[in-house]
């Protein structure tokens, strides 16, 4: 039986020192041009070209950042918007990473019901149990959109449990127009996002799966900007970790992500992604490592890294 | 410049007298017998095995109904839980429904925000802009979940048009434990769906797409067996067609399904998914076609269509 995920994800944080996951959603228009050369305004591609372009890109960052961070981040969408050649591609950089040693976190959103999202389930996490998928690798954990309420979630912590997997459910996004939903007042008071927020406690708490660091394998996307509503949430589900999106490329500062912390450093894991992966984009890489776009991915992982370092306590 | 999607709708629904739409969700345990062979318990198949026959039977169910309904509807999950391949045989089916004339609703239920949900909307709606994609047919429209607001919408609405394309934003699924997001009650007495109907009226409103009919390319996925709450839902979201599964497998009965609809028979679409696809399991059909589990769909599809048009009048 391996170990519950939030044990795995922690004890891979104190292994880097790094509470961080770089996420990998890459656009072909943005690679660096010594990887798919120059391109003519207008110029378009090949599917085959194009995947090609973003699988050498991908295992070349996941190569890059596996000695610096416990967790890479794939959002799919980057890779389904290339059809089936694409989602291929998600599928070998999953399969890479996890060959790397990292803990793979498929940013999938998937939501849907009863035997639908045993299906998602199936095939996102646990692999299908009827047809055989020998190369299939899959994620150790998902996110997941909670509008459906537990019907919606359940089948993924089943399929997570006895596997060392784990879900991160979708609580408070930080886009412009979440408020008009997600903080929505209700009747006694709390936010809607507190409500999804006291759903996930109940899940994490029912789910079975509380590690030696306190966790379940039921964790949290929690982004909001608000240092406040993120200290009430770390409070309100005391067993998730949560999964913050938004340094650097989406303006947060190393900061504005202490209150998602507990104060032993566990609790929470901070996602880089645009700012990392096109690194090579930034002058002050560009000017430093010129065409080497690796070399500017690494120093951008490394100042992540460091600058997180400096305000929050590394557990263990 | 093609037509408004909710009037290509219509009048596909017009000229097949049916408010009907098939779903697809076909799972290899349960194809028919006469396709795959017999199968002995426990036994595993391969992927392309599993594809092959998820192809053919999803090819001939399209066939077999594109007489009788104006619209299939194909989710994603039944296929993506093959992994590559299994998109591929859902991308062949959503061309091969096209290619029939039939309305192709994608139930992908995605949703993310900014840049990511741009990404998906490429995929799934508009294709690419920088890619070729040529073989890559999309679906005439697409479910989507609401929870990140307008932002996560968005990007969707603005691929659909100029397409004749659509979407359908989740707003009371019907599941046990949807009630206990979406019923939520909120400050002003309203439950969590009814806000998010008040918006996706606003996005249908403000999506400058209505069209003869008088509604516009932004649907709703409305599902509650509740008739009172329909009717609310029918009169808050007057532009917005809705689509409506629950019929046959999940217990829905065609005068569940008649406060969906506006005096003069149009707003919505019924979907009957395992009903129908699955029509061979069913006594009343084996014992009269046997092993033909074509005739048993076509049947099926008959009935289900002939009970809607009991108690909903065929616009037109």
């Amino acid at each position: 039986m391996p170990d519950c995920f939030a044990d795995r994800l922690i004890e891979a944080i104190i292994a880097r020192k790094a509470p961080a996951v770089v996420g990998i959603d890459p656009v072909y228009e943005r690679l660096p041009e010594s990887l798919i050369g120059p391109r003519a305004s207008g110029e378009t591609v090949t599917v085959e070209a194009a995947s090609d372009a973003l699988l050498e890109f991908g295992r070349r960052v996941i190569h890059t950042v596996t000695p610096l961070v416990p967790a890479v981040k794939i959002n799919i969408a980057y890779f389904e918007c290339l059809g089936a050649q694409g989602v291929q591609v998600y599928l070998d950089l999953v399969k890479e990473a996890t060959q790397q040693g990292l803990i793979v976190i498929g940013d999938v959103k998937r939501g849907d019901v009863g035997h639908t999202a045993m299906m998602y389930a199936q095939g996102h996490l646990a692999g299908h149990d009827v047809i055989q998928t020998p190369e299939h690798f899959t994620p150790d954990a998902v996110t997941l959109n909670g509008y459906f309420g537990l019907d919606g979630i359940k089948p993924f912590i089943e399929a997570s449990r006895g596997r060392g997997k784990g879900v991160f459910v979708l609580v408070r996004t930080s886009n412009d127009t979440a408020a008009s939903i997600q903080d929505i007042t209700t009747g006694n008071g709390k936010k809607m996002h507190e409500i999804v927020a006291s759903l996930v406690d109940e899940w994490a708490t029912t789910s079975e799966t509380l590690g030696r660091h306190d966790y379940t394998s039921v964790g949290a996307v929690v982004a909001t900007r608000n240092a406040e509503d993120a200290a009430r949430l770390r409070a309100a589900m005391p067993r998730s970790i949560f999964l913050v999106p938004g340094y650097g490329a989406q303006g947060g500062r190393a900061e504005d992500f202490k209150p998602y912390f507990k104060a032993d450093g566990t609790g929470a894991i901070i996602a880089a992604g645009r700012s990392v992966i096109f690194a090579h984009e930034q002058p002050q890489y560009r000017s430093k490592f010129g065409e080497d776009w690796e070399r500017c991915v690494e120093q951008a992982c490394r100042d992540f890294v460091s600058d997180l370092a400096r305000v929050v306590p590394i557990p263990g």
